[in-house]
């Protein structure tokens, strides 16, 4: 197997570039036809690796790439999920290269996409077809692969076509490579996901921008208004405000945290990886514990009034902001976000009105330890990296988890092979060579585990 | 002179559309040609109505346009001022006619800088070639023009300018023509006038835009940050909470404060015009108090994080958002801009770094209402309007009045003609073509009335 890797590494490169290069940005519909060549540059690469009955399965919105290898109905199924639509890229000028143009640096391939998800997703790929060449004992269980092209915008045509297709989908597992590790020599497997509730809100004022010296003082200006209303949804022990916000949040126990606290991390590292001078959030809590077990609320983008060069002396009419919160069980998005939209709309002050607009949500999942699935994959790890992989909550999101627990009822291994420090979703994103190779070494140890194990 | 100005208003209003159509955005550095463009347009048009001596002033910045007409030393001397740069007229899509594409309608001109301040400039120009041609009498005292193309942006250059060329501008008084009237049944004149202190300030958090899933919760996010800091900035009663800001601030007796009640105000229309449900401010005072008397605070523009469409689960690495001031009699400039940067930067919470850029500010003034310009002025209007104009101290800011008192020891005269809702500053700016021929004719009686009296 490694001798097949290493002869044909530099081709699959080429090829996770070549779909690199293609913008299948699924949040700007201007992006989409080159979201539907991703999905057909995927479709065909399956193909050729092998995999049979592939299709581009049609949707409300961007299409499903399904295709399966089915070698004997007594042998488990293993059903690989994961994504080709990539973030929005913007803002263009903080990368050092463009994002649809990839380049390898310093060991990393350097694009929007390169860890989240195209690089991991194409890790299967060649894995797949590694398997079917390498003269290593074949495909030792039943595959089936579905990738969608709306991660990032809520997967919401995901469940549709999941609910419709039961039996096509019937699998024992779900394998998805869509988080990370701890470093390139402390593997881990992430065993929870934080869920989301996402929302855009706007609050108007005048019916016009209005000169600020001729109102200035006399109307309550929206975005000054907005300010406050975010700035009151914390108290000044970064508690979140919202009444019953914390009411279903699952506390762990003093025991379960001692445990978390032997996981590896370096608080003055963390700090320093993302230039901080110190730490915030939650008074009471880790860092490590405020990005896993702790709900959160962040604004993730905010705009108004007059942004250009030079000074204008506006009160503007309205003012926007995207608010989300990041959800720990058994918190449910739906219960979130009602929560949130009556909140805010009554800590509107007199002199604007307000409207909450809710995006895509997502339920937080745990997922367990003691599976064998689990146990498989942590095996597969251990022999590549020569290193038993610790087991993590991570603080992101992946709202399909949940959605395949109750639709489908599978357990899914969360085997991703990223950094925190890859940049997804961030100028300059990256994925390591190191990774992405390490990635097909792995996956098929991870089969022969889980089909020897039945 | 109503005959000339029957005959001739058509031929007035195509010549300012025609400089309308000119977009002299000054803060805007891709409109550089185009301020140029419209400084030799006014230069040719003054030079066709008859000044003297004409000329484009070079100034480190855009030039000033300079004319003269002395009929004799020994009469007294008008300096006229005004700015021929207008705001930058974003946002576009808000506008309901192009803002460099003007049209008449409902008897208003619609354009950027209809009212502020080209159309008022060009009654000056048209009030002159009236006096010049229409056989009333000439000119009867001796008039210099100072236009600049920098009002916009805090006019850094006239001052300097105005230093350099005291013997060039002496005059016995300044006329302008930049502010309103209560309402064109309603003559009125300012005589009071804010200040301001305009800054930027940028928040920075994590040295790259983060994932929120990921980081969410144990780092400052700046955009939160920046919100609660602007938060802060007033407190539940609508009061500023600088410390030191308000120490200057000329309180306003009982009496004067019963004096100015009784200009007219209707509170309901107000609200109405701008569509507000509720006026909003500082207890203790009202609206047109707000407005005049009392200093303010407003954020003119906020931005941070992801803006696009749909959904971005990001931390922003910077927030950055533009405040103004309103300062009012004594408060200055340069005081209210230290103590606002150092309590800025002092409530800035650990995790986040803060600076603050200054942008221009300028000086609030109060001017005579005793004075023999001000009565030519009152004169003048009770003589077109046939109402006498009631004295006003007005929200909006021409620092300029300040400087011209300090460099030059000359009063200004405040004779402008727009209206509230002229939306000057904001999309579908308009001056009522009432309002321009109504200054064309005034003007000349000022001049008349003036030099009479001296």
């Amino acid at each position: 197997m490694a001798t097949y890797l290493a002869e044909h590494q530099t081709r699959f490169l080429e090829e996770l570039m070549d779909w690199l290069r293609i913008p299948s940005v699924s949040a700007d519909p201007k992006f989409h036809t080159d979201v539907l060549r991703a999905a057909e540059y995927l479709k065909t690469r399956l193909e050729e690796a092998g995999v049979q009955n592939v299709e581009l399965c049609e949707t409300a919105g961007n299409p499903i790439v399904y295709g399966d290898y089915i070698i004997d109905a007594s042998k488990p199924t293993v059903l690989v999920y994961g994504h080709y639509d990539v973030q929005p890229a913007d803002p263009y000028e903080l990368w050092t290269s463009p994002p649809f143009d990839p380049v390898i640096k310093d060991g990393n391939i350097y694009a929007r996409g390169a860890c989240d998800d195209k690089g991991q997703v194409y890790m299967h790929v060649k894995a797949f077809e590694m398997m079917m060449r390498d003269g290593q004992g074949g495909v030792p269980c039943n595959i089936k692969f579905m990738f969608e092209g709306e991660e990032e915008i809520g997967s919401n045509n995901l469940g549709i076509f999941v609910r419709g297709n039961k039996e096509k989908l019937k699998a024992d597992v779900i394998l998805i490579s869509d988080t990370g590790i701890i470093a390139n020599d402390v593997p881990s497997i992430e065993v929870g996901l934080r869920g989301l509730s996402y929302h855009e809100v706007e609050v108007t004022g005048p019916n016009r921008d209005l000169h600020s010296g001729l109102y200035g003082g006399a109307v309550q200006n929206p975005i000054n208004a907005l300010c406050a209303m975010i700035a009151s949804l914390h108290d000044e022990n970064g508690h979140i405000t919202i009444p019953g916000f914390y009411d279903n949040v699952d506390e762990l126990s003093a025991e379960e945290r001692a445990e978390m606290a032997k996981a590896p991390f370096d608080e003055e590292e963390f700090k320093q990886s993302i230039g901080l001078p110190a730490s915030a959030g939650e008074k009471g809590y880790s860092s490590m514990e405020r990005v896993s077990i702790r709900p959160t609320l962040d604004v993730n983008g905010i705009w108004g009034g007059y942004t250009g060069e030079g000074a204008k002396t506006v009160i503007a009419s309205k003012a926007f902001a995207k608010i989300s919160m990041r959800l720990v069980p058994h918190q449910t998005s739906e219960e979130i976000s009602e929560l949130f939209q009556q909140h805010f709309m009554s800590i509107a002050p007199a002199g604007v009105t307000v409207k909450v607009m809710p995006h895509h949500g997502g339920e937080p999942v745990v997922t367990p330890t003691d599976s064998v699935a689990y146990k498989a994959a942590a095996d597969a790890m251990e022999t590549t990296f020569g290193k038993r992989p610790v087991p993590t909550r991570g603080g992101g999101s992946i709202p399909i988890v949940a959605m395949f627990k109750s639709e489908l009822g599978l357990d899914s291994v969360l085997l991703g092979f990223g950094l925190d420090s890859d940049a997804i979703h961030s100028p300059n994103e990256h994925y390591g060579v190191f990774n992405f190779l390490k990635g097909i070494e792995t996956i098929p140890h991870f089969y022969r585990n889980y089909a020897a194990a039945q």
